[in-house]
């Protein structure tokens, strides 16, 4: 029996060398297309990935040209829009890896909505920083009008931030699972999910402009699949304790106890490797393997030879 | 057994009364979404959706708003765009209306790719106007630098004009069609789908900027999940002869024979009730019941009671 396995992708990584037109982020979307395809052979793929530069052009765009008749999108709105634009290059990407082998299978990405809680204390102090920059009046005025929280961002003008909630369901769970059981290559949970929260009454669906991190939804999705491993596909071979420093070591092979020292000693960086570091122990914690790596060492990294590796 | 229905909805329906907010637009959604529950009872369904206005305003978005930072995305890949964003509106929508119920039932968007050929006539006489309007020499200037074909639009500018082919297949349409054996109410081919021809060497699939047309794509969807009803749904009860004219004559049920004469004779206006006309009756040559009404006659016309009602 294969073994079942969940790659999360960066948004940055599509975005090559700064390249962002959507030719050039297909050119890459078509190398991440051929690493599924060789990996199928012997796994059941499933595809995650981020959306951070792709939202926030859509969104730019959707703020900058917003007018009566064509006014802007909101943020979990756009964030389906970027699903729809990264699924869409990501599957036809994968169906032409598999083209060139002769061979057909099925891909399909699901739009996927992932709850949080409303409750999450992320919402009372939103940090992330989203779409463009404004100077401090028209920041000002625009949270006004749009119930918007905005913050100065490192002296590069006045930004609108969002909270960052974590992920606890993923609502398209038990398709996602039927159609992997069915051998489907899926692509869910896209730049986190469209952030839902589920209503007091009813329990009904209703958006909510948050970001949620990419590698926590995709750990969920990972466990909703049950997955054997879960890789956090990034820019960097390995993760390194202290990176940038003096100090700074790659590793290599880690138990879940070593690495959680490591992450209360603060050796990972907020919002860059320490979420993939505690997305990828958390996957290990529940028994499975959780590995950080870029895409060239995927392959490697999969025989124990490359990579971070986290098991219990 | 239930029997199974395709939907195909009007991208303009769900912008009711010339309102274009998401806020306005997911409540039309969510009337989209009880109709939908109600049916789901004594049908499989499927939901069809076109784009016409929606991914009229995100292209303006993103080619007003573009810069080398954020480039605009290219015309299929907001397609795509699209149909996360009104697939996303409408799995929500479905899914509150059987909660409503006190029900649960999987839904799920399908990103999907509508194959055409790129010796479809429709490629040498791009006829499909897109985006904003320009002046002459802007239109000239950005026509050259784009490859685009551009037109004078009935004297309110000029517009860039997109060719209009026949959906051939449907990529993800095995995926589709398990889904709906799975008892998954399936949302696809939104917008007429994202076009794609097929190279010849290695068949891979590559984008191509062209806009199909909703209700021929959505027919073709029908065929594939082997639906025995067809409803293109508009935003009139039913379809006239001579609409509009002092003639004019609601039609109810009527055979294949007698509307493709009303065809031949140019009974019906094309580009608006033409296409519903025709796709609805290619499925009805097939064997199908073809279904032309608004949604508040729906449930009556599955019951023969309103609605034009084409079969063989």
């Amino acid at each position: 029996m294969k073994k079942r396995i969940v790659l999360a992708l960066g948004g940055n990584a599509l975005q090559k060398n700064g390249e962002v037109t959507a030719e050039a982020q297909k050119r890459v979307a078509n190398i991440v297309g051929s690493v599924v395809a060789d990996l199928a052979d012997r796994y059941e793929v499933v595809v995650a990935h981020g959306n951070g530069p792709q939202v926030g052009n859509i969104l730019i765009h959707e703020e900058q040209a917003s007018t009566d008749k064509a006014p802007a999108m909101p943020l979990e709105t756009a964030v389906a829009m970027s699903q729809g634009q990264i699924g869409y290059w990501l599957t036809q990407a994968i169906h032409n890896a598999f083209a060139k082998k002769g061979m057909h299978r099925k891909v399909a990405t699901i739009i996927s909505q992932v709850v949080v809680d409303v409750n999450d204390p992320a919402f009372r102090n939103p940090t992330k920083p989203i779409g463009q920059f404004y100077n401090e009046k028209q920041a000002k005025a625009l949270a006004k009008v749009n119930h918007w929280t905005v913050k100065e961002d490192s002296g590069r003008g006045w930004r609108r931030v969002v909270a960052s909630p974590k992920p606890i369901d993923i609502v398209e769970k038990r398709t996602i699972r039927e159609l992997v059981k069915d051998g489907v290559i899926v692509i869910a949970a896209g730049g986190g999910g469209i952030p839902v929260y589920r209503t007091k009454v009813l329990k009904r669906l209703k958006g909510i402009d948050a970001v949620i991190d990419k590698d926590f939804a995709a750990e969920r999705l990972a466990e909703e699949v049950k997955a054997n491993i879960f890789v956090s596909v990034t820019a960097v071979p390995n993760a390194y304790i202290n990176f940038g420093k003096p100090n700074a070591k790659p590793i290599h092979k880690v138990n879940t106890k070593e690495i959680t020292k490591y992450i209360n000693d603060g050796c990972f960086k907020a919002g860059s490797m320490l979420p993939k570091i505690e997305a990828t122990t958390t996957f290990a914690k529940k028994g499975g393997i959780g590995i950080i790596t870029d895409i060239d060492h995927l392959r490697e990294a999969l025989t124990g030879k490359a990579g971070t590796i986290i098991s219990k």
